[in-house]
């Protein structure tokens, strides 16, 4: 049995953000919190996600437990909350309850959905990355670089420098190169320099908010790190590596 | 002949609410004002509509007669008025004429079409149904209620019991029950539960405004009463009787 | 070499107003500003545009040259800027960037785009019409005449008689007439009259701002003028000539 209480624009964000990345997952319901770490099918990306229980205003589970969620199923319903809704949530072995109702409000809307197994659900680790740079910029620096590229290619380089981080996109009707400046964090140890998918980032780049975390390396795996109001997500993507 | 003259902005509501029922509607023209009862090509739903000609800034007419509408077409040309535009009907044997105007205005803007044979068009009477529940909602309880359901399922239980209304829906992927005590009018003679429908409840509940009552009885068709500025529109749905 | 300078929202309105016009352009560059005049493929309507070198921060070249743009290519760049952009073009034989800058900003985003060869640019002359009616018009009052054409019919008719601008469509399912006194120009020296094809102008009349001047013939080509920011555009489109 879990039961856990929060606002429901927090789990809207969240499933949003999922959904975007991934089909399915299983979240694993601890005393500490619930988190899981999960790659998309073709094995490229790879996402950690943690929410403390101190971040939920009600949270008791009887046992560890995962929950298995079709992302988009969920996703439709957090959507039908209210911006000041307040979402209870109910699980037990086969089924999981999402009750919405206004802080002052007399009307229950309750959603029921059965859990899911998910397929390849292996357990992930994070692998360690010996990055050689981390670069921390507001989320509209990034979202703009990873939509400029967007328009122009498929593939997207970053390249660290020592005194400035550049972005640049190159496919057959033109180029774009970003000169990037505005960071709030930058700590570069060599030059660093990788490309990689950009549809993978898009997606991403779509859910970032307030600021974002990069850590980069040489034909490296991009690590990127932010929250969603208090949860905390790790989002790792191989490098594309350019055939000579 | 006929000639009336009202508010765009009321016949453009009049018109897109319509149009979201039903494809052609013939409109008695009477002293007293204008109305028609119709029923979908189905005989699933039917409308009943009603508006007194008090409701007109001018209204005028020389004999009784019907107005053919293609209902679509007369969108595609109402959605064209600006909300401050006064609205000068005029038809004749064969032809309408819509003339918009700003009150103030010099620009005269006059859309011509033409009158249709309803086909199927025979009289129609609304029925008398003993109903056994009456339950005045707030629009957007009524409209948020449909619009949970319509995620879940293509069909949607409404059950009046003596202290709550119940809305239920049931679906491969899960289910909904949404508790309603947000009324602002409700009597129950005995508990009373029906099942609909759901896309042509989708289709009304979106031209809703302010406030729906509806009347429920056990397996019996469903009666939405609402107005749409000073038009009275009632909206009578048969129920959806399961196989067991 | 070509270099410029401007607010990049000045050239997304130019850009976006071409890209509906026409899909390629070779405009020629002068000491004294920008210019083309161009046809669409089917030589029906000719587009005539200048921008004088006074409306730009900075102008400088070398030489008398001309820049073949792929227009949708240019639009999805010019679509990337922000609202208080200043954009900065430098532009050789083969190749022209676009660079996007904050005033204050730090980021420098820098577009690349081939240039191209522009097939079938022959140079055209902007022709001499004798119309017998000129009308100015505020362009809303234009805008709406045309789209309420476009749901009644793909042709339209405009006349001009003394006291009265007359717009007119006809279609299976209707007629619009239109009588615009609204204008802040209009002399008439002989009633005119011509029916043009519609979904030419309403491409046009999208992109037309606060005003546009309308010299009208009899059975003769339509001229539009009207300015976007400070670049000046002119727009002849050949009469349909009705067969009897």
């Amino acid at each position: 049995m879990f039961h856990a209480k929060l606002e429901a624009k927090t789990w809207k964000k969240i499933i949003n953000a999922l959904a975007s990345i991934i089909e399915e997952v299983s979240i694993e319901v601890t005393p500490e919190g619930i988190q899981f770490t999960a790659m998309d099918p073709s094995h490229i990306s790879m996402v950690d996600f943690r929410m403390g229980k101190e971040h939920f205003e009600e949270y008791e589970l009887t046992e560890e437990t995962s929950l298995g969620l079709d992302v988009d199923e969920n996703r439709k319903i957090v959507n039908r909350s209210k911006p000041d809704d307040i979402l209870t949530m109910d699980a037990d072995e086969n089924r999981i309850t999402l009750t919405f109702q206004q802080r002052d409000g007399e009307t229950v809307r309750k959603f029921g959905l059965p859990l899911i197994d998910v397929i390849g659900g292996e357990k992930y680790k994070v692998p360690h990355l010996d990055t050689t740079a981390k670069i921390r910029l507001p989320s509209h620096v990034f979202d703009d670089a990873i939509k400029d590229a967007y328009i122009i290619s498929d593939s997207i380089m970053f390249r660290a420098e020592s005194d400035v981080f550049l972005v640049k996109a190159e496919g057959d009707s033109g180029s774009i190169e970003t000169e990037i400046k505005e960071w709030l964090e930058y700590e570069v140890t060599e030059q660093s320099q990788s490309t990689y998918n950009l549809s993978y980032l898009t997606d991403v780049a779509k859910s970032v908010e307030d600021e974002v975390t990069i850590d980069l390396g040489n034909d490296m795996p991009l690590k990127l790190t932010f929250t969603l109001d208090h949860a905390e997500i790790l989002f790792i993507l191989a490098p594309r590596v350019e055939r000579e």
